[in-house]
């Protein structure tokens, strides 16, 4: 067995993201103990910058040591006891992915459902916190699995008829890409991952708990269900007590930490609006040669793109050919919209033009190649007008 | 912020242990996709040589993307259901973890306990098992607190007579290091961690589960309480469905398959008689020098070599000299050991001659130092007498 060289890829798909060059050259730094002075300092500086990114104040901003599903399971498996009632905003894979943890840790589930592909009626919003005064609303900011965003906004008005209901958002495809604004929202609790925007490889899952949170969590009557996830002993690892709870990932924290010293140097406002433009970009080539987003306008992430397939194209070959011949990843449709959508991921290091203008001629190459009629650069040429 | 450049450590601690060149350069290997084929091709060699590693044919043999602490739960929550009768051998802080998330978990638990820093009865373990038939008999291979081995073919014996309970092997501290003989000792769920004797960063916990195990898991009558770690959905990303559960770290497991690598062209045989030695060398060097160890030789690791402090000297000072003068990081005790012994971790790459040597002299010059009478060099002319 030889070693690994894997073939040359552009990473476009709904994660992992390209990683900088210094993010990879972090991971390789030689290892100190998880106890080391010099660590501990990683620590801090990770809290740090993990609080610019969130864009929050909070004292409990860390990296939880697993992906952005374990980041997940941690926000629920903390602050969910057996019979507490939650609501979850489902339009998407994720928003169910929250409903089978929270069943998982014995809540009282409510669904707040749209269409996937749709955002929420605030309506029905109101009306469900209104019947069942739930103990947590969780919502899935950045819907990975059908391009929606979602408003925080909007929930934030809505939830503030009812002070004691815990905020819940997974920002796992937005931190980075668009604003998440934990503190302006009044986010109790918020998880991400590192590779979507803030394109550091997967493995970890930043989290942001607020001090309204905290104080759930310690009025708890039962104990946490998880050991590994239990943030009363992992906040003290993090915190001032440096008491051992796991071994930490010291490699992916040391690309954690790079990844976001790279975040810090662009800033964030730059950062979202580079988001923005590439986005626009893709959609004004997508549009050109006649394809159609899955969302309405004011419902696109810039992160993450989602074009309904053509009828008569073969989903499953054209995402072949992208990565054989051109070395693009893209991502196929999941659950209902699996063969009817492609997901273009833009995230991070991935969100640029020279990516824009590639994918789109070799999209437009494909498709031509498959009996499509269209004039040959339009995609490109209609992207390019927007820089 | 400025980069991170850590100082040059030598790692004899309970873990991590110093990674080799070659897996620190596999670490930052440039990203391909979760679901790219050439990724999933990484996951099967690292299937077929973890396999190796475990001296196992068990089919689902995989790393879980958390640290070795998330292996533990992982064995727990799939295989405990409310109610069920599991006994766990606690003889130092692992055994104790387990205990917790096995209350975590709803399980019956029934404690067998050993001093810290001996092994068990196994007159007592027997009728244990012969009063409470528990479904699964938990017991630390490696107790990385203590640095006691317990036999596997011991309380395998024992366990012959109760076919239907589990054996569940705790081999963080071991694979790599000690043989583990998962096939030869009918272990039905064993877990580890990347950065003990396997010599890789911290952040994946490879596990091995026998049909038995598998059997017990797909007759379970509730919902495994993580989602996260739910090995029903897990196994089907790693198996022939590829079916997308979490988004796997890319890196980390580039990293995994480098180290076992490394040690499939060492060969275990020769790794652990390495390991036996390296042992071997720092105990004549301790005794030479009138210190003991806190084990008896027969239960001794040799992994993980825990020598008793001796009376007047300051712990904490000794630990701190020996980092700030010479780079080299040593564990001190946990519990009821905490200032009474230090643990040094010869581990993997950390394993080797030159680091007893530099060890020992280093510990001499310390303590000679704390106005220790040494006969200079003692130590280290013993030690070098055992290779």
């Amino acid at each position: 067995m030889n070693e690994f060289h894997p073939s040359k890829r552009i990473l476009l798909g709904p994660g992992p993201s390209d990683a900088d060059y210094r993010v990879l050259a972090a991971l390789s730094t030689p290892l100190v103990g998880h106890l080391d002075p010099e660590f501990l300092k990683v620590m801090d500086d990770i809290q740090l910058l993990l609080r610019y990114a969130f864009e929050t104040q909070n004292k409990l901003t860390i990296p939880i040591s697993g992906t952005g599903s374990a980041g997940m399971e941690a926000a629920f498996v903390n602050l969910v006891e057996p019979g507490d009632r939650v609501a979850v905003c489902v339009n998407g894979v994720f928003g169910e992915r929250m409903s089978d943890i929270v069943a998982r840790c014995g809540g009282n589930l409510k669904r707040i459902e749209a269409a996937w592909g749709a955002t929420f009626d605030l309506e029905q919003v109101h009306q469900v916190l209104k019947e069942t005064h739930p103990k947590i609303l969780a919502v899935v900011h950045a819907e990975t699995s059908t391009g929606v965003l979602t408003s925080l906004s909007n929930i934030r008005q809505v939830l503030d008829e009812f002070p004691d209901t815990l905020f819940l958002v997974d920002c796992v495809t937005s931190l980075g890409g668009h604003s998440v604004g934990i503190d302006r929202h009044r986010v109790d609790f918020a998880y991400s991952g590192t590779q979507k925007c803030l394109s550091c490889p997967p493995g970890l899952a930043p989290i942001t708990v607020s001090e309204k949170a905290l104080d759930a969590l310690r009025k708890r009557k039962s104990r946490v269900q998880s050991w590994y996830l239990d943030l009363t002993m992992v906040a003290k690892y993090w915190g001032e007590d440096r008491t051992y709870h796991h071994t930490a990932p010291i490699s992916m924290n040391y690309a954690l930490r790079e990844a976001l010293r790279i975040i810090q140097e662009e800033g964030l406002e730059k950062r979202w609006a580079r988001h923005q433009l590439n986005h626009r970009a893709l959609v004004a080539g997508i549009e050109a040669i006649g394809l159609q987003m899955l969302c309405r306008p004011d419902d696109r992430l810039w992160s993450l793109n989602t074009i309904r397939i053509p009828d008569g194209v073969d989903d499953a070959n054209v995402r072949r050919r992208l990565l054989q011949e051109f070395g693009i990843e893209i991502g196929g449709g999941l659950g209902p919209l699996k063969n009817r959508i492609w997901r273009i991921g833009l995230m991070g290091s991935s969100s640029s033009r020279n990516n824009v203008v590639l994918f789109l001629s070799s999209l437009e190459r494909i498709l031509s190649g498959e009996g499509f009629q269209l004039k040959s650069g339009a995609a490109v040429d209609a992207a390019m007008s927007v820089y």
